[in-house]
């Protein structure tokens, strides 16, 4: 199963240094496109006898798998091949690609290449390519291909045998078919293996799913791989504003889709603007533009919390050991709240439950939360008795209560004390507001994986600072305050 | 697109009280047995009437759609159902039903319901699920089915089809089919669409793969779910140890895989343990648990930081204006190095690299890391003069060296160039442990998405903290050495 793209490579240059077609041939029938595509990422586009080289692919080897190598490759070399292929030979790929993958590239490409390109397709494919540049990113339109079969309402399965036979080899899929009336209305959804299962003489639109789903081109992708997964589908029916099928969308797509949308997701919780395509494929300034605006965004919300802290300097100044928990309080509110905040932004991606269930969820993320806050809470009071025991905190003996003569345990009890009941306190709400946080920021529309984290953990600060620092004043007047 | 749940429960109970079986039949028609199961979610499975009612659900409906109906509902509620059954019953539920799910199911089910099903299923089917049984957690042999078609490679296209007709509809697939030769060894791989293109009396073996991939029953369930993504996979032969076809696993099960697996990082990256199951599903308890382990090993893990302010108690006690940055500064290099992480944890989760190019990650990350803390530091240090500028933050009168006449906003920028030096320090040092500890972790054949957050922010905060302090420490010392 180990795939050996260097060995697989080096065949290849061999092969084509040595302009062994035969054996150039067995590679193309021996790998997967994809495998050979890969193994010439770290070869330097620019290199013009390397083009040179691999021109020859293109003449030997069946236009269906080269069209797929050629769609696996990066686009900075897909536009060296596009330049160095003479006008039938890039007609030849163009018709073997498919419309949605052209469309994709074509965003890509300078505009020369893109000029050779829609040339040389033909004026069908070129109407489907532009219909697909039109509509917005991440929509149903966008993910969708234009080549599917359909079929008309009056055919019997022998007949709809013959047409997939006939033109099925240029369709995305054949294992969902779509059904038309005359009037062109989508009337059916009819999958391959009932056309198997079927008699000849049958009448498709009397095997045929006529309860079908379909989506508008301007469905999110999201919602749309939320059909497929809930409903086990091959393949969904993309409709335009006047309800006519207008393009197919398929499970491959699907797949990539869903980790799209959880890699955005799964940048969002780290505090990175989406990259839009792979780490390695997004040069080094993208890259850190992606982190820094928000790394930025963190250190101003942290201002609140900064005066917070300036406010209570006076406390800090009396007893500077109460500064060494600072950051553990913090961090332990952040922690908590991002748990429950992303186990429901999480159910609530995947459907898991929706927004009218808030109460519910509340009610189940309270109970959690007391359990989790009573029992690190009872674990915290034990863990700072004994970082006070084995003196990795200490309590300064110009301290005025200690130096007057109080004894240092009842200096401990009280602190630990006081970040015992913060912790309390901070796990129970961070867990509370973790759980509700989400919804809010769906029910106003934005995304909740991008706005919480840095929400939750502001917020959090703020009310962790200001219980400990309140507590801490507190308990400082009711033990100690004839001495200050 | 709106399901509505709601509705659909309403319209079934009502046409089960009033025992309307056409209205039944009717319901089964329109609507996807998931959202019918899923109608009945809030329903009382400890209400007698309410399972009574349901049962003759199974007598009017097409076994085919109640088997699907049953396997999308809780498994409290199939408990009931099973037991309400007659054995004849079960038996026609069992037989629709598919053996991976059954052995899904059994591993919920008390041992009395699980003797029930497994005494009237067929002694095939009864073997089969116990080999399925049989199988780790998240390995291909615990997702594959055991319903799959083989044939043998002697036979003509015609001859296929003749068999897919007859015993296709108890296959999971009949788009991908396996063909064996004699002695039972796979021997190519066959699309539906290739055979549907092919002439009758054409031979198999002549259309089919004979390059095809393959999983072992041990793979893991994430390496089978890559295979999928990259190939546009529809199914996947699954070899037991002696190399013999023993299951395929098929592509919607892979996408619950991508799902679940996805669910899981997430679910490490914001420090819960895996879930196992939906939040909804997963009682409060068990939730809990799932939160409180990491929150205390995190509290644990802030010892060192503790362990480091302690030491460095003197100096905030010489200027408590310089706790107020603690909590920015631990925010800030735990931020810059999750983003790093996680950025890497994705790509090397994705296959966009592998942990042979950790070099060249490695060179990207330190270009990325360069830029983005030389911005980041010069916003700083604008930044924290501002907050001095507008009393955010505030001197204390009594600090020595202003008492003693130096100028305020010589403390400012003293302060506000620490601070800064520490930012670019610390996002430096974040981005390239970030960039570097998935890599080892991953080599060190632990999970990256569990171990790296904890890990990175711990090791961050030591070397924010240190290199503020010693920061600090080397500047009073420059500037003000005379006065302490």
């Amino acid at each position: 199963m180990e795939r050996n793209l260097d060995l697989i490579r080096e065949e290849l240059l061999e092969a084509l240094k040595n302009k062994n077609y035969l054996k150039i041939k067995d590679i193309f029938n021996n790998y997967a496109p994809i495998d050979i595509a890969e193994s010439l990422r770290d070869i330097d586009e620019d290199d013009a006898d390397i083009i040179k080289a691999i021109i020859p692919i293109f003449r030997l080897v069946k236009p269906s798998i080269t069209s797929e190598f050629f769609s696996e490759l990066e686009p900075a070399f897909q536009e060296k091949i596009i330049s160095s292929l003479n006008n039938e030979e890039v007609a030849s790929l163009v018709h073997e690609s498919s419309n949605d993958e052209l469309a994709d590239f074509i965003e890509e490409w300078p505009a020369n290449v893109v000029d050779k390109v829609l040339k040389n397709a033909s004026k069908d494919q070129r109407n489907d390519i532009n219909k697909l540049l039109g509509y917005k990113d991440d929509t149903a339109g966008s993910i969708m291909t234009t080549e599917y079969i359909t079929l008309l309402d009056s055919y019997t399965v022998a007949q709809a045998f013959q047409i997939i036979r006939s033109i099925g080899r240029t369709a995305e899929t054949i294992y969902t078919l779509f059904i038309k009336n005359k009037k062109f209305d989508l009337v059916g959804v009819l999958n391959l293996d009932d056309l198997v299962f079927a008699e000849p003489d049958q009448n498709i639109i009397d095997i045929a799913n006529k309860n079908f789903l379909t989506v508008n081109v301007n469905t999110d992708q999201e919602e749309v791989a939320q059909l497929f997964k809930r409903y086990d589908l091959n393949a969904i029916a993309v409709l335009n504003e006047d309800k006519k099928l207008t393009g197919i969308i398929t499970i491959d797509d699907i797949v990539d889709v869903i980790e799209a949308e959880n890699s955005e997701d799964i940048e969002a919780m780290a505090n990175v603007a989406p990259l839009d395509d792979s780490y390695m494929n997004t040069p080094v300034f993208r890259l850190a533009f992606k982190c820094i605006p928000w790394l930025i965004v963190l250190m101003i919300l942290n201002i609140g919390s900064i005066f917070l802290q300036d406010q209570f300097q006076f406390l800090i100044g009396t007893l500077t050991a109460i500064s060494v928990f600072l950051t553990t309080l913090c961090d332990t509110g952040g922690n908590s709240g991002s748990q429950s905040s992303t186990l429901i932004i999480r159910g609530l991606a995947t459907k898991d439950f929706e927004l009218k269930d808030y109460f519910k969820v509340l009610w189940k993320e309270f109970r959690v939360a007391l359990i989790v806050s009573t029992i690190t809470s009872v674990f915290t009071f034990g863990f700072c008795m004994f970082m006070f025991g084995v003196n990795i905190i200490n309590i300064p003996s110009d301290f005025k209560p200690i130096a007057g003569g109080e004894p240092e345990y009842l200096v401990w009890i009280t602190l630990s004390g006081t970040v015992t009941i913060s912790i309390f306190v901070t796990i129970l709400l961070s867990k509370i507001i973790g759980a509700s946080l989400p919804f809010l920021i769906s029910k106003v529309k934005l995304d909740p994986a991008v706005v919480t984290g840095p929400l939750i953990t502001t917020i959090m600060d703020l009310i962790t600072l200001t219980t400990y620092f309140l507590l801490l004043r507190g308990s400082f007047n009711i033990f100690w305050g004839n001495y200050f």
